[in-house]
């Protein structure tokens, strides 16, 4: 299913696009003076297909699991953090769903990994194992249960576009999930992780030596082929990285936009692009993250932020602000007047 | 009446903040992690001295008039587009009436000084004269114009607020202003015209040097006192600027947070804080314009944008576009629990 999906994901629509253009060039303004507005109602057009989307509904899919690194103290919270605080997301009292807007958003919260039972109907099942293995010992998973993994991010992208959802952000929550975010960007870069291991929520500034060691005996231990991003995703990947690089795929292949959140959805923009490069024309970055490996992961990724407000919390938190400005970039294309509607004749 | 309202702005209160940071710092996330939006919870609730404002109602004051200096050649757009403009942002058919959400942000037109009669029941009429006169050969409006202008920006502001208004936006539609506005910039600063002067509304680069001796000999032959913010803005200021710094004033005098907007309400939040610096306090940055000056008027205010689109509009085109963020720091503040609340005990 999974590569069907991949095979699906078209480049966007070039034509759709350049009428867009003109059109926006015509409205009523100095040309090109609402800057990335104008290139984010284009981009729009040309993912979408349609001459003037609406982008009304929204749908954030938070992609939760454990980390069996967690092991190697490499996080400040206990590990039980993720079940409490997966239950939290879907109640909507945590970050995500308190930012998010709430008469437009919808929240997904998915068990994808998870290391307990959880049984709660305001969460989606769909464990593929109890958190993956330590990935400073072995590998975090078998490359079938990664393709699952991606696999149920597609389908959750699925289910919240046939529920209603015009465009798509990804969220994560998964204690030391920043740990094999850092090996990926290691991985794909060749940085040192000793130059971009951050303190993710909190971790000890004067531990992060200890941590970046970690990372570079996951990569020592499991040697993953860097140009197979499968091959990445199971030895030092996570689950929750997995299925959010799925609800990109799942977008992309379904002409349905895809928001990248912060430090660990960039990683998983970058394991989606490496698995299909057009899935990056599908996707609109929102917030720059205080991560410290973020800077990398976007330059590398090649989408900028166009929100500051130094966030580290993850969840989708950044994707849940960033909804209304893509949304209000649709009002302007489908709203504004052009100079020629106006009788003023361009000026 | 400016001079009451200068008197009422008091300081944030500071015991609220402090409550609101200490609630904050125990919302269920790692600490400090949502970055600037725990910044502006705190702000808001020192603005409001409300322990949970909410920010659910927001309006947009755009301040339209005529500059006399565009007789000079330093706009590429004739002036009577400032009379289109204005008709055309009341009916919401232009960048800012498309960007703003349209259940939730009211839109006030004002004409402060269109050089033109306009009869409009959708305009408010405030004209204090038919334009400014031209800057490069006498001042602006006299020292009492340039008062009245200031109250027309502070009677709109608590117009707003009475009807329901919880937050203030600045926007201006004035063909010609980035002069005036670069005038004011380089008197503030010292900043030579020439290394400050920007496009504008796509003014020829070619033609840059030109439009900075315009605003030199602004300064020159009106030789305003740095140190006396009436007498810039009278001098060498425009009617449009001065309604923009009377709203932020009629906010803080209120205890109504007020957002700027782009390069030239940064401007007039210069001009305001000049006045009676604790209106600072009240203020909130949306986006870092592109005009070439909005940088140096950024940091000389102290206020850093958070959202980067690269866009040079105005008309309160940002402002319409941060509200929502805005907005949604408030519901973290009062709808995230505390770790407390929710039986993890703090991380």
């Amino acid at each position: 299913m999974l590569y069907e999906k991949l095979k699906q994901i078209k480049s966007l629509e070039q034509e759709r696009m350049e009428s867009t253009r003109l059109r926006v060039d015509q409205l009523i303004k100095p040309q090109g003076s609402l800057g990335k507005i104008e290139e984010i109602a284009i981009k729009l057009s040309g993912i979408t297909g349609v001459a003037m989307p609406s982008l009304d509904r929204h749908a954030i899919i938070v992609m939760c699991a454990d980390h069996g690194v967690c092991d190697e103290g490499i996080a400040s919270a206990p590990q039980v953090v993720t079940l409490l605080q997966t239950l939290n997301i879907s109640k909507r009292i945590t970050g995500v769903g308190t930012l998010a807007d709430p008469h437009k958003t919808k929240i997904y919260t998915i068990d994808i990994g998870v290391n307990a039972e959880l049984n709660d109907p305001a969460v989606f099942s769909r464990k593929i194992r109890m958190g993956t293995g330590n990935i400073s010992r072995g590998p975090a998973m078998s490359r079938s249960e990664a393709i699952k993994a991606l696999e149920v991010g597609i389908e959750i992208a699925e289910l919240a576009i046939k529920e209603g959802a015009k465009i798509l952000g990804t969220g994560e929550m998964g204690i030391g999930n920043t740990t094999p975010s850092t090996a990926i960007l290691s991985i794909l870069t060749g940085a040192s992780p000793y130059e971009i291991t951050g303190v993710g929520a909190n971790y000890p500034i004067e531990k992060l030596d200890y941590k970046a060691s970690v990372i570079e005996r996951a990569i020592t231990i499991n040697t993953p082929d860097s140009k197979d991003p499968l091959d990445i995703l199971s030895k030092v990947g996570g689950l929750d990285i997995a299925g959010m690089a799925g609800v990109m795929i799942g977008g992309a292949a379904n002409q349905v936009p895809v928001v990248v959140d912060g430090f660990i959805s960039t990683i998983a923009a970058l394991i989606a692009c490496a698995l299909e490069p057009n899935v990056k024309s599908y996707l609109f970055a929102s917030h720059a993250s205080h991560e410290k490996g973020a800077k990398l992961a976007s330059t590398t990724l090649g989408l900028e932020p166009f929100l500051n407000l130094e966030m580290r919390l993850g969840e989708g938190s950044g994707a849940a602000l960033a909804f209304n400005i893509l949304e209000a970039a649709c009002r302007m294309n489908s709203d504004m007047i052009t100079f020629e509607e106006s009788g003023i004749g361009v000026v």
